[in-house]
């Protein structure tokens, strides 16, 4: 296995967009959509979203601005975009950063196969950073492959985790009420300024506590462990064997559904077609538990790595793999199989640097069936702690149980 | 050794107090304080605070009530009533919580040695609550051990992270501008409330950004990132050797020092006089780097575990020991090493249990300079990510730099 560069030299895959995974919600979407302003048989209202990214974030307390500061070393304006990128209905997406961050601006976009992008300059004001990202989206630029939309959503780029549902809202309220492109900011300062200067109706849309804004250090935090509960949620145990041929596996999977029960376990063969392990891939799991039975070695964890390498799947989180091996105390000593798994090091720092981060845990197996569950249940809590933690500095360790 | 119980049965060390470490404050509080009522020769200013919590934290999202959510295992509320604790000046501090939760209350306040706390029973409101907490404080409750306060400052249970310096302010605030103890809760409704019933000239203080309130779950995220940061500044490296004695344990030093730039590192011996390290325990260092050079087995570290046990450091936070051993790979098989030091895992059950998270870690001792460095950069990041996460699930592992 040649692991390549992060990012870059593989193909972009498209990455799924949320509306169409959501096959209800699309219908709603377009529904909503074309109600908002469309006669019949006219095309879908054209929406663009502008990002003012020019701040300094003084209130952060750190010399980085705020929207670049990294959360799992990804920066944080990575992830607003993300979450404006899964919904398909917006067209174009227009940030606007200040000019010594134009270059590490479009980095981020090609390190995290951002798309429908354009960066432009900010202003020296929020609202003139506003104005550029409006003016890039004006049809009178005559070299510009931007559509001109109909309506235009301003979203801070430092609220991550702003939802499909609150933009159409907003996207609605707009074509409804016609407000300016001001008025859609979340926010009063907006608003007042809009009925000050423009007289204009402005509509206030009530938006979810998940709408929040990361200001000061604390929110940082917080929007880590967010983002880290949200990849947690899903563990795939990957098995080289079959349901009912050696059931030390399937007990380890019952285990770990029982301990973590606010996570969903689920369970995927290599041996087969690997079409069910693609599947949980482009669910998006981050998660994966390789047990390694049938044969000694770890052929089972490389061959789930190059899978996941594969998938791009690690480009926007880091992946956790535990390679898991089972040991009887009584046919080989503990010490001979460490050294045996100790390739476990060198091979964790190569996929470390495709962002996968891989760690092997032994599991002693007694025959007493109560001490076999007690190892299982401390295999568990040592996996909850590698998922939930995702440190990097604990890569290539070899955990026991 | 034989670990006790965590609480109750030892003698309640007294805590050191804010102000009456830092000499300089001490000074400016009492005169402040006196400035703000007495005439010359007049006892200090009476203050008390009284803590409403009865809510029930609807908005968390979680069933249990926001100030008895566990941040590190220990409820909000405990670190809410340390921080009040640590202020000499407040004489009594009343909390108020619903009767099904005076129980739970009580325990708190033992387990965690807190003094100077009564509990009464809160009202169907937070104003009531805040009435029967000032009723507990009055002169005319025969059986009352409390002293009649003149000010009494009333703080929500869910804001951890007030400072001495603006309840300070807040009580000399209230001295001169004479406002009620309703006008002294930090924020609006209050201070409408006693413009609005009181006609009281009402007086904001302000706060600093610390302030903050913990209302969602992502605020209980921040909280805990924010206090494992507090307790993650020091490191504390224990040699059994004199400086130049063994140099590799110095250098062990300066690459944390290096490789951990916002943390203060520093040393103490066990071989003299132990007095040092009490100094350090005293000055809440949590975290603990014992290297093992003189002796093969790991008496260095049982020494210090004992007298981390005896000092009572870990009944409000849990301190990370990390049990550090060199081998040279040439002179011993790694595999024979780990087999030597497996004792750690049943030594971190026991340990475990006084709210001491131990863990080992070996370090390669090759005789090139080049390649020491790079164990001992490895062995930094290790040591930083146990002592950031201190997650108790990966207690008694032996992880290799």
């Amino acid at each position: 296995m040649e692991p390549g560069p992060l990012g870059g030299s593989r193909p972009a895959e498209r990455r799924p967009c949320l509306s169409s995974r959501l096959g209800a919600d699309r219908a709603a979407s377009a529904s909503l959509l074309s109600a908002a302003g469309a006669e019949p048989g006219r095309r879908p209202l054209a929406v663009a979203a502008v990002l003012p990214a020019g701040g300094c974030g003084e209130r952060m307390g750190v010399p980085t601005p705020k929207q670049f500061c990294p959360i799992l070393e990804r920066p944080l304006i990575s992830y607003t975009l993300q979450a404006l990128e899964r919904v398909c209905w917006i067209k174009d997406i227009v940030v606007a950063v200040t000019g010594e961050n134009i270059e590490a601006m479009n980095s981020i976009i090609q390190k995290y196969h951002h798309e429908r992008i354009s960066v432009v300059e900010a202003g020296v004001t929020r609202h003139r950073s506003i104005f550029n990202g409006l003016k890039a989206l004006a049809e009178d630029q005559p070299d510009s492959k931007l559509c001109k939309p109909e309506v235009v959503i301003i979203h801070d780029a430092v609220r991550p985790f702003v939802e499909e549902d609150v933009l159409l809202k907003v996207v609605i309220a707009a074509k409804e009420h016609g407000c300016s492109d001001y008025d859609l900011e979340f926010g009063t300062e907006c608003l007042q300024l809009a009925l000050k200067y423009c007289h204009t109706k402005a509509k206030l849309v009530e938006g979810s506590p998940d709408l929040w804004k990361v200001t000061y250090k604390r929110d940082l935090y917080a929007a880590e462990s967010i983002i880290k509960e949200r990849i947690s949620q899903k563990i795939c145990v990957v098995m080289d064997t079959k349901e009912g041929e050696e059931p030390v596996g399937h007990l380890l999977e019952e285990v770990l559904k029982s301990e973590l029960n606010h996570v969903k376990v689920t369970s995927g063969a290599l041996c087969h077609a690997s079409g069910d392990l693609e599947q949980i891939i482009s669910e998006q799991c981050y998660n994966f538990v390789c047990v390694n039975i049938m044969t000694s070695d770890f052929q089972e964890t490389q061959k789930l790595l190059s899978i996941v390498e594969e998938s791009n799947l690690s480009i926007l989180y880091p992946v956790v793999v535990v390679s898991v091996h089972f040991f009887d105390i009584k046919s080989v000593p503990l010490s001979q199989k460490m050294e045996d798994l100790m390739w476990i090091r060198e091979f964790a720092k190569e996929v470390r640097k495709r962002n996968i981060l891989l760690c092997g845990l032994l599991i002693c197996y007694p025959q007493d069936e109560q001490k076999l569950q007690e190892s299982l249940r401390q295999a568990a809590i040592i996996i909850a702690a590698l998922i939930k933690e995702r440190n990097s500095g604990l890569v290539g360790q070899l955990l026991v149980a």
